[in-house]
This record gives C-alpha cells, structure tokens and sequence, in this order.
C-alpha cells in the first residue's frame, strides 16, 4: 500500500489521479492533498477517499469544511501546500499544480526523501538545477507524469543511460498545426481551446497550440534524463499514439506508444516500477488507426519552441523569465487582451532584455518570476 | 570479453555475426564456429578471428584447412557441430544453422548453462518444450536474434511479464503482400526471392512471402515468452520500421523500432544486458519515411499464417510435421517442381493427415522431420 500526497487534486491531472486512486483502492491510500477553491469537488474527493490532510486556497474554506468533517486536518494557503507535500505518512507526492506555486512544497518533500511524481513542468523548468541537486542529495526519485517525459522514463526502463543516442519528444503540434503563421493572427480563443488529441486544463491548450508545451517539455526532459539539448529531438506526429522515443547508439529505438490517456502516466508514476491494469483504459489499436503520420518542425513557424530551446542552451534565470512571461501572456490571451502571436512576441521580448543570472536561489527565482508578470502586464497596458 | 561460439558462420546471420564480432574486438572473441561446404568464407573467417576451432560439413576439407592451419583444431559433421556448441571456453553460442540441424548442438550447450543467441527459429519451433525445459533446468538464458522477438525481448526490458496483455509481431507481407491469391498462381521464384525490405536467405524469404515466416515467429514467440497463442498478434505493417511491440495490462505499448538491419539484433543478443554501438549504422529518421501502415492481417489470404496458429494450438510432434512440410515443400517451389500456393497445399496436407504425438522426445522429432521430408517428395513425383 503506497501512501500518496496530492497537489492539485481538483485540477485536470489531480482529477485524473484521483480516479486512478479510486480504482485501485488495494494499491493506494490518499493521505493529503490541497485543492483551489473549488470546494464541491473538495467534499467529493474526502467523500470518497478520507484523507487525513486537506488544505485549501482561503482560510475560510478550511473553517468551513471542519465543521462537516471534525476529523481530517485542515489547512490553507502556501503553507498548506507544504503541509500536504511533507505528510509523515505519505511516501510519494504527486505534484499537479498548475504555474511555479508547487516549488517549494515539492523541495520540502524532496528533503524527507519522498518520490515526487512530477505533472508540474514549471517547476523543473526554472528551478530544475535546484530540484535535481536536491533530490540526488536525498535520494528522492522524480518521476515523470508527463506523458512524453513518462514514455521516455518507459522506454529507458532496464536500459543504461549512457548507452542513449538521442531522446526524440513527439508533437501534435496542437490546435493551430496546419496554419500559416499568416492564418494565426486572427486565431480566436475558443479556436485555441479545441485540441486535436488531448483533453486538458486551458493553460496547457494554449501552450500547447504555442508549441511553448513542447518547448516546456524539451527543457524538462533535459533537466530530468541530464541530456544536452543537442540530443532532444522534437518531431511532429499529429495523432500522439507514439508518446515519445529514445534512441540507442546501437540505432534500436525504442518507443512508448498508446490511446491519448493522462492517467497512463499518471499510474505508471504510482505503480512504478510494477504496472496495474487501467480501470476502463482503451486499448490501442493500430490496424483501426492505420496510419501515423511523421514531419521535421519548422522553427520559423513554432517560434515558441524556438525560444525555448534558446532558453534552455542558455540556462540560468532567462528560464524563469521565459516561463512566467509565457504564463503571464498565456493569461491576458485568455482574456482575450491580446492575440495569438503576441503571446510568443511577448516571450521573445522579456527573453531578450533579461539580465541573466546562471545559478539563480529560489529566491532570484521567485523575484524574476514576479518581475516579469509584471512587466508583462506593464507591457500591455 | 564474452567468448563466442557459432554455428553457421557462412550464412546470412552468420556472416552478420562474424561482421558484428570484427567491429567489437575489445568486446568479443569467437572462439569456435561452424561453417558448411563454403570453405573460402570459412578461410576469410579464419583468418579475421583467429578461432581455436573449426567445424566443417566434410572431412575432406577439414583436412584441407588443416594443413593450411596447423594450430587451430578442425573437425566436421554433425559432431562437428555439437563440439562447436560445447567449446569449453565460450560462454555464448550463437545458432545461426537453418532447418532442424541445429537441435542436438544446441541442447548439448544449453546443458552446459551456456547463453543461447537464437537465430534458429526450427529449433524452437520444433522443440520448443524440450529446449525451454533444459535452458530452465541449467539456467541456460535464451535470447531471441529474431528481429521480432528481439524487438519484443527489448520491449520488456526491466519489466514484469505478468503484466503483458499482448505481444503484437509486425508482418511486412513479404514479396507478395498487395497480390489477390488469384495473382499469387503465376508468380515465379525470382519474384518471390524480391523482398522489400530485409536482404535475407533465400528460404527465408520464401517464408516471408508465405507468411510460414510470420507463423513460425508467432509459434518462437509462445515458446520463448510462453505466452498463449490468445496473446499473440499479428499486424500488417510493411516497413518494417516497427520491429514488433509488446501491450500492458495498463494499455502502455512499448515498440523497438530502426531501419531493418538484422545486425541490431544479432548484436543486442551479444551484448545484453548493455548495448554496444552499431558499426556503419543507420539511425532511423522518421520525419524522412512520413509515413509507417499497420493492417490487420487477413488470414484467408495468408493461409499459411492460420495454419501455423493450428499447429502452434494444437501442439505436440504436428509443429514438426509442419515445419518439415514446409521446408521440403519450400526447397520443391526453389527447384521449381511445385508452384507458390501448392508449398501451402502440401502443408495441409501434411499437418492434417498427421497422427500427432503430444509430448514428442528428440528421437521422434527427428522420426516426423525425416518422413515428413520423404512424404513430401513423394507428393509430387
């Protein structure tokens, strides 16, 4: 029986793992974990699971709860965050939550030695250097949730790292793939939240229709497999059945493939290194889909993925700066403040006026990430 | 430095072997190897490696060679073979011999708990229990140069086999796949012996025209990761990009895939549980081949394939039967005595007039290879 701390229980990777949690009930046991503010929800999850733990966003929410539930804990706020991540009990935290808010509830559970199933690629994005260095001083595994990073993770299994040629992500290319860069300037929202292949949170849609998602993943996938970015591959296969592949410098490939299902990875991370059955998973069925379909990225036409890996070869706090300009236009675009192509534009100009710092603390960390929500803001007025 | 002993070392497989060992010196030795009556390779051989000893198929020219190498050992004939296999240095030997020739050698060695590189897929086929049974009893691993089968064996790499739902082997649909059976009437040797995509021996690639090839693998498949023939599919996928694939009980699929080069393979059997770099290899670039196809398999079109699955289910000495059918049948249609369809013919033939033995000893099995083989000729005279 693994006993599980969950961040983001109420988020579209904490819903999924909480059905995960649900189905196999003789595996899994929920100790903790910290919603938003969705409260109905909430009560659902401590419905069905009794947890000991539960912290949430407002303080008046955790009062409230208390009264229907005298005995589970409550708690809120960041500290609440913390709280659940370093549950006595629990020995694996799953990290779900959205932005850079899980950083340093992950670092302290990193500290107690937990294994962090990580869906939070923000968080290895700014902060990689400090996680990895921390969770190889504590002998904390992180395992990826991510479905690309999970099909690599999957694919290295038995296998010797140093024997790895190459780590190929693959791309939808998301919502906007067959456009122009002409037809993405009067993209509407709506156009941006209709994604191909996968159902996902809002920010993750747009980011994946930036290619910026991709761009996340290369920089994570650098960060958790410790590979240069020369030998990360992006190459678009708009069906997403093959989820990611690594290449062997005897030229062997060897891939992950499956039906697009978040819980897939998300389980594996759980039952890792054993595999459970998936409660009503769809078997993949390559005959009935007949064809997948593979192109080289174009860099001119997904910009974003070309900042990213600019960012990402030239490391430090420009990574942090990166993403929070990238959340922070993410944002405005979804209230439809500014367009499309703005969002890599606004990117592109917080990256290229950043003063680099290449070893940032988490506290340069956290004050180039408010700096540059701001100054995105700034920008748009 | 793993010591390697190789029977068939003037084959296909076995020249890819020999090629294998020339590029990893530091790695391998070949200590023993058996050739047939090509004495020039043999020579070749000989002079590149360096072995300690030499089997040839006649005593003549053993004496032959002997005379040029007056420090190395030769020896001939079936012996011949078996002392190869049981070289008292080598810890690996490598079955490359084609038919049932290789069966009595490759249990003396297994007998010995030396590693089994299997590219002999008759051996299994025909005495997949005796085999199985004695590599359990010595502690002899087995490891599958199959393409396919080493495809699958790398799918399961540090993975649980109790949690494998399907093993799925992809089928190219050899020579003759976009051919009606009403076309496949005229079609000539030289047409059959025109693989797409692997450069094999030409018997081989009979059976990959006839699809025996995909149904010997199927039976290999069973014997090797005992899995019901339930359990094991067959896809059409004719680039043969996707080597084979292997399904779990949480609906993950794990494919090895590469350019088709039967030294990877071959190679990966050497130097498991590692890999080595691959010589002159060809990495795989997806993006350039645009497009991989999977079909389902039509069993009405590829007889051969469900006549295969009926042995295989039925088990016992008709495997033998079977295999014998269709190796006689298939040296018939080389020497064009018999045409394409009739090679399937005479093994329903066979396998349906056969009074099968369930549990059948090695004296048996080579009782039903021997009159299948004369019952055969006899058919067509």
């Amino acid at each position: 029986m693994k006993k599980i701390s969950l961040l983001g229980a109420t988020g579209s990777v904490g819903l999924q793992t909480v059905d995960i949690l649900l189905s196999h009930q003789e595996s899994f046991k929920l100790v903790a974990f910290s919603a938003g503010r969705n409260i109905e929800k909430t009560r659902e999850i401590i419905n069905q699971l009794q947890p000991d733990l539960v912290s949430v966003q407002d303080e008046k929410d955790a009062l409230e709860l208390k009264k229907d539930y005298p005995n589970i804990h409550f708690t809120y706020g960041t500290n609440g965050l913390v709280e659940v991540a370093t549950h006595p009990d629990s020995t694996v935290l799953v990290n779900a939550v959205l932005g850079s808010v899980g950083l340093e509830s992950t670092l302290a559970a990193i500290r107690m030695g937990k294994t962090i199933a990580i869906a939070n690629k923000e968080t290895l994005v700014t902060a990689g250097h400090l996680v990895m260095a921390e969770a190889k001083k504590y002998n904390a595994p992180i395992l990826p949730v991510d479905s690309e990073h999970s099909a690599i993770y999957q694919s290295m299994n038995g296998e010797n790292p140093k024997n790895i040629e190459r780590l190929i992500l693959t791309a939808s290319g998301g919502s906007f793939r067959d456009k122009t860069r002409e037809e993405l300037k009067h993209v509407t929202v709506k156009d941006a939240l209709n994604h191909p292949n996968w159902s996902m949170g809002a920010k993750i849609t747009i980011d994946s229709a930036t290619m910026m998602n991709k761009g996340l993943e290369v920089i994570e996938a650098h960060v958790l497999f410790d590979m240069p970015f020369d030998k990360i591959d992006v190459l678009l296969h708009k069906e997403s059945i093959i989820h990611s592949l690594v290449e062997y410098h005897d030229t062997s490939v060897i891939a992950q493939l499956g039906t697009p299902d978040m819980r897939v990875p998300i389980q594996y991370a759980l039952s890792y290194p054993d595999r459970l059955p998936l409660h009503n998973g769809h078997r993949l069925n390559l005959a009935q889909i007949g064809q997948l379909h593979f192109k080289e990225v174009d860099f001119d036409r997904f910009r974003a993925l070309a900042l990213a890996y600019e960012a990402g070869r030239t490391g430090g706090s420009i990574l942090t700066a990166m993403n929070a300009a990238n959340e922070a236009a993410v944002a405005l675009f979804l209230q439809e403040k500014i367009t499309f192509l703005q969002i890599e534009e606004i990117i592109e100009n917080i990256m290229h006026s950043h003063n680099n710092v290449q070893t940032p603390d988490l506290e340069t960390i956290l004050a180039v990430d408010s700096e540059t929500r701001k100054k995105v803001v700034s920008m748009v007025k």
